[in-house]
């Protein structure tokens, strides 16, 4: 039986290019999508087994498009994540000079990370945003564009044939971009040690502490955050709902009952996944948190139930 | 095959054995203990099938004796309670007058009540405390007893034969005592709707914060406390146990979650049984805390873990 | 003495242009900036009294560059804040019918809202992200513009002489975006009873917890959140600040106490400002933190000490 | 000017009288009063410049008569504490063996500690309350008594020379009682580093959480608890307030903003004093709560307003 391909949010040569052949993938070639949007629908839609999608970036924060999709559309998990750095070149076409370059295009993530170098090396050039940093190398690939310079990653530059003029051109030389793989809904890994596990909640009435509430369920099973960011429901200013990744895995005890009290006191949880740490990190799992703990506790229960 | 006969703190004519009274009774004729300790000893070694002790006193507070011997004794549950309107009678032999009433003997809980009284109405008396208010009807209705008067139950009194010459003499007239009726541990009985839990936590270290910590597992599943009091366990000044009273039933789904987390953070948790309130009060059961919330969650997680 | 400008995120004809319009406004005609680093430039260099930019979206959230220059630059302050809906246009060069419109430009948080709209009714159109609505008619207005159509506002569309060929396209008729004044730090006007301040929060260590703390510093005085929002330090993954507009003025009481409680236990607190709520709406201040309470509270333990 | 004297809960030779003569005192000699209210009352009328009462003990708790009388009394504050071990023997008049000792006498709280010894050793011996270990001494040394031995302080034995038949005879030979030294309201002395506030919470309302909310007003301010103490209101079963001693000094700015948090959102704080501790443990004062935090944070406020 030949098996789907995986794909990603594409042209080749993104950065999500680059983190996808970090994974190992099925023999079939994987196939670029122009948005993210398009990436997971094609998941959904059965065509890839798999698709992988940025989500967060350590400089610009959430991708929106990915926190959305995920959130709004017919249930996707996540299985995989991928952290990789983000460094980016100036390339222009062969025989530009760095000096002439006027009309610079890219990717507004890129934009925001270089606008620095920019105004400090290239003042008057002026800078436009384009849908991904490898459609701005193709593009000014093509001899007639009207942009001299494609803010991007080494890899895409080299595909389109052009030339770097400036590397490491962006504030943050240590930012990381996150991807994750996202598949249909189907048996989950077994814990690793070191998972993560990825939901959104959305609160029942927005009541002032309603935020409070949410993560006193965590804290009170010893689960800790890595990430939280709110997103607008899209019904109206100062309506949110939150996006979290916690450490450990839905098969560990005081995952699954936090899970469980946020499922009670939240108008809806969206459940995305347990999957393990691109980082390797485990848990510190507090005292009376293992599942040792927990399962000791309801044997106790048991005990005195049926004494 | 015969029932076991019930116990109580007597003797005979104490408000324990006027609460005893409201209860259903085996055919065989209640049993006076002299303490506490001894009618649940003789619980511990089955020579009565239930013993009925005070727990708590609307002015006093907390029964000492019985909040430790439950707490550290071999195993026992609270399967009863009773509420009963504590009043005060100052009775003599007959012959004595109000004005002759030189030494009044009494139980400390009584003379607490009773000595703004005693302070407004016989300033020069002097005020002995003894074990109980019946033993001490029981001495001043001997003929060369020291004392002159008995502050005791009405039928106490009426018991040994002495005169009343005041009446509802204690500060508090709405004072209540509560009883509580503890067997061996067995088959709990199902919920009634309007239950009680009693719990002793012991705190794995007296770190700051702990308590907060273990209020915040009742509080974290929407289950509220009816009675909390403080202990010494009797290790050093500054270690506490707490006694608390929690609605609501162990087999209530939110209870138990409770009990299990409370377990697993506490150095020790004393379950001193789950039964019907005698004032019949239903909990609040606070949105996502039912039974069938609880069931729907983990319903939920099942079908996430399966998908 | 002449008066300064008001200055906005431009060009001409955007909502943040419309928005400006909404405010009374110096004599001196406003300025357009190309981008909200320039206008808040602006605004820091005193070429300009004030700066409007947008902060959020109903739709697509917060607006980053806004939160960031505000977060990280020299300190401005929010004086005012004004709500407007936000209705979308698709416009093109006179002549064009729907049926023949092929590339379209506008920026990306319309386009967020179209997208919807365009995949129903023009299912192969090409979409082109823009630096703003406004833009994106102007370049639809040049004759030789590769792009047929502009999603953009009313305004921006009549500006450059376009033609409405569809109205109302976005997927949220009631999105509604959010803009800020802001100004360099001066004497903050008084509270009105219905005000808001905003501030970002970086915590000291990012340790489990940390945000439940800091939520805490509000709570425990009763100030309740319009927003909350989390942006990444630009340090590493899964480093935040949270940017948190809270109900109420620095002058109240309970919100400066809680202020001096963030200051205290945060790596840093950046104040943004206090100032009228455009909703009007006045806040629910709970029993004890009213300003007369924290006055008698204040005078209760001056007795004391003084006693 | 003549310096008024010190009065104690007596009578002479309990261990009250100890605890006092480890406490530097004005020249006239101690007066002993024959009960904690008749002790404190003499405080408040100004025949004795203070009074020293138990408040504490490990064993058998808080000491109601003191609770209750500080709290419902007119104010009075506790200036200093003593922690005096306490160790007992079983006193006989001379010539009496302790194989014939039937009846004992003792105070309650000597009784509880000495219950296990006595159903050891004396199994048969019928054990009666008195109002004080010094009073049981006393009454054993009335030739006619009927009791033949007392459990008392080795200083109560040999004052009415008695002979000690039995020594450490309590089950804890680590217990301690905690003495407090109570004047009425003054100027409160500096804070010495090592100190404590005392002080009685009323709930507002008894709803769920109450006690959650005050416990967080210290918790928020990094103040800790080293005792917690319900009592009943003497309204109605489950109406309790609670006895608090808190980890540092009125003067200490996160103990004086905890005080006002709690004055606002309780029914009433009763202040009971700033005082030494007797242990001399200087507390662990969290990041961001110190003195210097406080004013660093007001200071910063300040200038906020001001800019």
């Amino acid at each position: 039986m030949s098996e789907l391909p995986y794909g990603y949010f594409g042209p080749e040569g993104t950065f999500t290019h680059q983190a996808l052949l970090t994974l190992p993938l099925p023999a079939a070639a994987p196939i670029p999508y122009p948005t993210v949007p398009s990436t997971l629908e094609a998941v959904r839609e059965g065509k890839i087994a798999a698709g992988l999608v940025p989500i967060e970036n350590s400089v610009e924060g959430g991708v929106s498009a990915t926190l959305d999709n995920l959130c709004y559309g017919d249930p996707l998990v996540i299985t995989r994540e991928v952290l990789l750095p983000v460094s980016f070149d100036l390339f222009v076409r062969p025989g530009t000079a760095l000096a002439d370059v006027r009309r610079v295009i890219t990717h507004p993530h890129a934009a925001a990370q270089c606008r620095g170098w920019l105004a400090r090396e290239l003042p008057l050039a002026e800078l436009t945003e384009d849908g991904s940093t490898a459609a701005a190398a193709a593009e000014v690939a093509r001899p007639d564009s009207p942009y001299d310079a494609a803010i991007c990653a080494r890899v895409a530059g080299e595909l389109h044939g052009l030339t770097s003029v400036a590397t490491g051109i962006g504030e943050n030389p240590d930012a990381v971009t996150r991807f994750v793989l996202v598949s249909r809904p189907g048996p989950i890994a077994p814990p690793t040690g070191a998972d993560k596990t990825t939901m959104v909640l959305f609160m029942r009435h927005d009541h002032p502490g309603a935020l409070l509430e949410l993560l006193e369920q965590f804290a009170s099973r010893g689960v800790n955050l890595c990430r939280i960011e709110s997103r607008p429901t899209k019904k109206s200013i100062g309506d949110y709902c939150f996006s979290v990744d916690a450490e450990g895995h839905i098969d560990d005890a005081r995952v699954a009952e936090a899970l469980m009290g946020l499922h009670r006191i939240s108008a809806r949880v969206v459940f995305l996944g347990s999957y393990p740490r691109a980082d390797g990190v485990q848990p510190v799992v507090r005292g009376g948190t293992s599942n040792d703990a927990y399962r000791e506790a309801a044997d106790w229960l048991e005990r005195l139930r049926r004494s």
